[in-house]
């Protein structure tokens, strides 16, 4: 029986794993979750899986959860401190982070130093904070599995394998709703038009992202530090059928890949069940129906976002949270009307390079990281009012 | 230091195999050889590799290759007891197998009862003599590494894992010269037609039965000894461009699969240094350029050697090698022009249903498998006379 930790248990993953473990009754736990402000979610989650602990975002939220009449049986708690608490309680063997941003990022730093399991699927956390995430995990031996479709691939390939005979780690890019627009539509691209996801159904913030390729770049980013490989040792290549999920290219020029349908239950019950495999009831893929698949080179031309992240992986420590962040001001900017699709990497490029010239030095602890962030969405704000 | 026994050196997959060996001399050393007629490629191997003992065909080939002048510094054998000291000799590792039908059953059997590690590159013996290998396999923990590429894909999709995991295993085919050839085109197709294969160079025989589907067939029962599955659990797929070398469904609904170029060298070289992976000098496989990859579901209509396969599968033990020697005397007839290609099927199924009639019983050893060989030879001879 594993005992289980959700942060961010009312979100789109949040509520995907309460699914899986609502299928795993033997197998798995709830001992501890966190929401935010989704009282009538989290309540009926209460209510079905009766946890020890749960925590909201603030007091306010915690006040309107009691109104629902489902805390009578257990901790409530809010803030930062109760997302800790849910994350460090003694009794949780794993934690899955499926928060959104950097909320989260103390409360997971928490359950590593404590020697805990992290399902981690959110890549925020570990663009921000990586090394001190990568540093934490090696004193306490906590192990990170990723829940991200491509990075959970990427360990599915690997199984155990040596790092030393992996050549190449390739993550897939769906290529985004824009894969086939001209530079001169892109132009012209609005939030609606980007919120169209040909394969995931997923948050805004998210597929914005994919319509940028900047999520395929902050996944490159993550897949360094989860599989501490150098960039070049990462490569992208556009699959817009989104079946296989990642590829890893073996020294001997070997490729093993991962395929499966496009639903997170899948990487998230991995995640769960790892190192086991259990049934799903989900249908497995079906190649024939689907016919063919299709792979290209991603163009740095018309999506200049996954180069920013790759300069950024080369620029140092200091960089990919700055990226995070202006990323985060011009996807909002972007959603809002106020930025052109087009403009979004060069908000990035201008706060990247301001980066540079501010001689920041590498972060130690989450007070640097937190400073980062709030030069980079300051700056990064500035531009995007020009 | 793997020291290795190579029977069938001179053949396709043997001089492969010499050209691994030739680039990890630092890794692999030659110990044993064991070739046909081809005497000036054998003296031409012994001279490079100064293996300690060969051994030929038959008196003449070894008269023939004193010859040479190649044999002064090794120990100089023939026929099937010279094949026995090739696999058996005391310094050696590993075998691998990759003569020619089942002129090697007897020399393999009594490697796997030495507990050497045996690579196997030829389909015909598992076929054959599957129960007798694995059980002798089992008695001494002799490891069997699959060298045809798709079991070897497959052993490298499972790398370790429960078979309990596994829910399928999936053979991938490219399809054969006549996967877009219509019923009637099939009634007129010649030899010359047939050796035409789209992605592979390999000799006449498994040539001929990649375009009846009977390779993907034999394929099948050799996947059942060699993971333990059952008909039901081993699928095929049609996939042209032969690059996802095969597949792993497991029981979560994930799809493992492994891709590579078309070249015997890299399945040779993952068995000679399984567990480890070295460099290859061969070009990786470039999916951009490929482009697409295609799955459809065979067609059993146009193809029915392979669903003959699964029956003489699930029929018992007498019927895989009843199947295995009607076919090679069908597709003999086929390239001597006295049988068309739509009927090496028809003899298949007349022998198995005459074997059924003759109720044999399961082979226990060597001398029952060479006794229903014979069998059925001499019945299909007839029906093809017919």
């Amino acid at each position: 029986m594993k005992r289980l930790a959700i942060l961010g248990s009312t979100g789109s993953i949040g509520q995907s794993a309460m699914s899986v473990i609502a299928e795993h009754p033997g197998q798995l736990k709830v001992v501890s979750l966190a929401a935010g402000r989704n009282v009538d979610e989290l309540a009926s989650q209460v209510q079905q899986f009766k946890p020890a602990v749960v925590s909201l975002a603030d007091q306010a939220a915690l006040d309107a959860f009691r109104t629902t009449g489902a805390a009578s049986g257990c901790v409530t708690l809010c803030g930062e401190e109760g997302l800790r608490d849910v994350a460090t309680h003694p009794d949780v063997d794993l934690v899955l982070c499926a928060s959104s941003g950097t909320v989260a990022l103390d409360a997971v730093l928490a359950a590593i130093e404590e020697g805990k399991v992290i399902a981690l699927a959110n890549k925020e956390v570990l663009v921000m904070a990586g090394q001190l995430m990568v540093d934490s995990a090696r004193r306490s031996s906590a192990a990170i599995l990723p829940v991200d479709s491509e990075h959970n691939a990427i360990h599915q390939c690997v199984n155990g394998r040596s790092a030393d005979d992996v050549e190449r780690y390739i993550l897939t890019a769906s290529g985004g709703p824009f894969r086939n627009w001209s530079e001169e539509q892109l132009e012209l691209a609005t939030p609606a038009d980007a919120l169209r996801h040909p394969t995931w159904a997923m948050g805004k913030k998210i597929t914005i992202d994919s319509a940028t390729l900047m999520n395929k770049g902050l996944e490159v980013i993550e897949a360094h530090w989860l599989f501490g490989a150098e960039p070049d040792r990462i490569g992208v290549l556009v699959h817009p059928q989104s079946v296989v999920h990642s590829l890893v290219e073996f020294r001997d020029g070997s490729i093993i890949a991962q395929f499966g349908i496009t639903d997170m239950r899948l990487p998230i019950q991995y995640a769960f069940s790892y190192p086991e495999r259990w049934r799903s009831p989900l249908p497995p893929l079906d190649l024939v129906t689907l016919g063919s698949l299709n792979f290209f080179k991603p163009d740095n031309n018309r999506f200049p976002c996954l180069e920013l992240a790759y300069a950024a992986l080369r620029g140092g420590a200091v960089l990919p949270p700055v990226l995070n962040a202006a990323n985060e001001v011009a996807v909002s900017a972007f959603l809002a009307n106020r930025l052109k699709f087009m403009h979004i990497p060069r908000v990035l490029e201008k706060t990247l390079d301001a980066a540079v010239g501010q001689f920041f030095s590498a972060p130690k602890s989450l007070s640097d990281v937190r400073e980062l962030d709030a030069w980079a969405r300051s700056f990064s704000e500035t531009v995007v009012g020009r």
